[in-house]
Formats: C-alpha cells, sequence, structure tokens
C-alpha cells in the first residue's frame, strides 16, 4: 500500500513555538517522528508544548541530534526543503513528487527543513538526496516553518490515502421519480392556474421543460421534494385564507 | 487562464495571531481577498500585524462584516471548510476538488473557515454551497486555521501553476451571492405574507433555514436563478389578476 511515514527533520529550528506547530502539522497528516537537529534554545523546550495543541506524543518522542547526518541515521531517501536556488546539482522536485516517491519506498524516508530565517546550510543539503520546493507566490515566498510541514505533510497524508478525489457525496441520493413528479405536477398546474404560461403557440410548453429541467437538475432528495412541495403551497396559498 | 483566486472568509476568528498567520499563507499561495466576519477582538489587531511577517496588504485591503452572508457578497462558488459531518445535503470536496472547480469558473469563488475553536454554526454553512473538508488524521484532525488556509490555498496555487488555456469553462458556476440572495429574500417574503411560517418561537427560523439551504445546496446558475424568480412570481400570483 503505502510507504512509512517520512521522519521530519527540523535543523537548528528557533523558536519551541515553531517545533510545537510542527509536531501537531505533522501529527494532522499522520506522521510522527520528529528529529531536531541542535535546538537553539535548548531541548525540552516549554514553549513547544501549547503550541503542539495535543500533539504531546509525537514530542514526547521527538530525538535530539548534534548534526544534521547524525538525525538522518536509518533513512533512506532525503529531501531538503529550500525555496532559493542553490549551487548543487541536486534534482528539484515538488511536494507531491516527493510523497510519491516515500510511497514507493519499502524503507523510510526523510523531509529536512531549515531553520526560521536563514534556511539551510550547503553542509545541510549535502546530506540531502534531493531538494524539493514549495510552488509559492514569487513576490512572497517567506513561508513559516510548520506551514512548510504542513503542505509535505498534507500531501503524503493525502497520497496514502489514495484519496480519488471523486465527489463525496453527502446526501440520500434523488428523490424516487414519481415524487419528483408530484413536484413538477403541483408547480405546473398551479402556473397554468395562475395565468403563468405565455398563451403563445408553443411557448407554453418551452417555459414548461425550462422548469421541469430546473426542477430536475438539482438531484433534490426525496426530504427535499416534501419540503419543496410545502414552499409551493405556502406560495400559491391567497392571503388571509 | 486561470480562473480568478478565491476570497478567503474567516468567520468570528478570535486571535490576532492566527488572521495575520492566515493573511500570511494566502499571499504565500497568490490569494489576497480577505473577508472578516466578526472578529471577537474587534479590528484592526496589533496581533495581526507581527503575525503576517509582511503580507501587510492583505491585512490592510481585509474588509470586516457583521454577517456571514454580508461577507459572501459578489461571489459564486463558496466552500465552507468543516471537519465533521454535519446535517446537511451538501456535496463534500477535497481541497483538489476545490481548487478545480475554482479554476474552472470564470468568477470568484470563496473558502469559509470558522472560529478556531467552535467550528462553522449551521447558520454558516447554509451560506455555502458545498463542504470541504481536508483529509487529517481521524486521531488528531484538530487543525490549526492558518494551516487549514495553507493546505486550500496551496492546492489552490499548485493547480494555478499548471493550468493551461485548454482547460475550459464548461458551466456557468453558481449565480452572485447576491442574486441568490435576492431569490431567497422573495421567497421568505412572499411566505412570511402568506403566513407559512409556524407562529412557535423559534420555529420560524427553522423553517427559514431549511428553506435557504433548500435554495443554496443546488448551485443554482444566474439564469436558473431568474427563472426560479419568475416561477415563484408565477406561483404568488392572485388568480383572475
Amino acid at each position: 500500500m503505502s510507504g512509512p511515514a517520512p521522519a521530519v527533520i527540523l535543523v537548528r529550528p528557533q523558536l519551541g513555538v515553531n517545533i510545537g506547530a510542527c509536531a501537531r502539522a505533522m501529527l494532522n497528516f499522520g506522521l510522527t517522528d520528529l528529529r531536531i537537529v541542535a535546538p537553539r534554545d535548548g531541548w525540552p523546550n516549554p514553549d513547544a508544548g501549547p503550541a503542539a495543541s495535543g500533539a504531546d506524543s509525537v514530542l514526547a518522542n521527538a530525538r535530539v541530534f548534534e548534526t544534521t547526518a547524525d538525525a538522518c541515521a536509518g533513512l533512506s531517501l532525503i529531501f531538503a526543503t529550500t525555496m532559493r536556488e542553490r549551487d548543487l546539482t541536486r534534482r528539484v522536485v515538488t511536494p507531491l513528487q516527493a510523497a510519491t516517491e516515500f510511497h514507493g519506498l519499502a524503507t523510510q524516508g526523510g523531509l529536512m527543513f531549515g531553520p526560521e530565517r536563514t534556511g539551510l546550510l550547503t553542509e545541510d543539503l549535502a546530506v540531502a538526496h534531493a531538494i524539493l520546493t514549495i510552488p509559492v507566490n514569487p513576490d512572497f515566498g517567506s513561508l513559516n516553518l510548520a506551514q512548510a510541514v504542513v503542505v509535505t505533510a498534507y500531501e503524503w497524508y493525502r497520497q496514502s490515502l489514495a484519496i480519488t478525489d471523486d465527489v463525496l457525496v453527502n446526501h440520500d441520493g434523488p428523490a424516487p421519480h414519481e415524487e419528483l413528479e408530484g413536484l413538477i405536477g403541483a408547480v405546473d398546474a398551479q402556473l397554468a392556474a395562475n395565468g403563468y404560461y405565455n398563451p403563445v403557440q408553443g411557448r407554453a410548453d418551452a417555459a414548461r421543460l425550462i422548469m421541469r429541467n430546473l426542477l430536475t437538475r438539482p438531484e433534490f432528495t426525496a426530504g427535499e421534494v416534501r419540503t419543496l412541495r410545502g414552499i409551493v403551497r405556502g406560495l400559491s396559498r391567497k392571503r388571509h385564507e
């Protein structure tokens, strides 16, 4: 089915709130292996917990390493996330491609993210197999750390579900034919009685067809048809009746 | 090319930092139309600017509205983002599907997000044409507001890059919000005049909500709305008028 969930490697992160937000984003999309390289403010960081909003298990199981290379132990395919072009002859993939490649592996891969302001150094990139670049507005490309994690994790999770992107139908399906016919008949009778149809030859038939299409196209459920019959009665009721 | 970038509608957001983070996420992925409904702490909010990290133009151009319906002015296809199933017969789409539909429209659509803790109310959902659900870990589905915006905006931007002129607009899309409101208002006024609503406390509001949902769910086009207004007039016409 799908490959193991990739590890997230945060290289020299600065703010505890960002580490917590990354943990939350990871767990939202089924990632649990958090590896932290040389966090600026040490570890554990009291700001991380509140920002994780319940993803405490990810923080509790996080491992801290001194170097980026150490943090990559046991991982196979590692993508380094960067916004800028580098003087490196690495291939560059999108989040979608990276997720596809992870799912094609039998082994665990990794997603590497740099510090908030400066991004990854050339030495960090050297540990990665390829570059992952998130497509962003070229005029405003500064992506928050946790939000970069969100995008890559979302792509992995989406593919792990093998989401079809078919519309998920959340309703009962259309009413039985005769119930819709009952509604159309009621509308038609009331419109005819009220002189709605143009008497010009053929125009009444065209108007009836438009009305029928209008009431058929939405695939009203049986419950909706019942409500509509009530509304039609309500609309056509004489005042002070 | 591709359809207009959708508006982001934040309904009753609580924290300024979240509004700022949403603005940043929007601009990262090319969205600029931010609409805020009844922000808890008023507007402008001093916490929003720092969190926007440079997306000041989005905040400066943000518009504040009293009601969700007001905030939808000028928008056609509106998706309400929700994690939970509701007792509504709306179709449910993924972020990818929503983005695809936006790109197929000639008009501007909207993405609606609820307050941080409570999510959207039934009354908010009634203004939307369909539900957007982000696929998340069922055991940890609480997505941060800005991160929900990231995922939906990312999908839109990703597709805007890939979209070619070959993508055809093959239907008109839903009518502008205010045209649908005009229809709902006309039906409502006629039903009220005809004594349709149950006078029992609260029942009239429930009936109005059902009627609104019924007329919103089918995503009627502008042409269909015009036809329906004619039918409503036809149904409510007095005989021998």
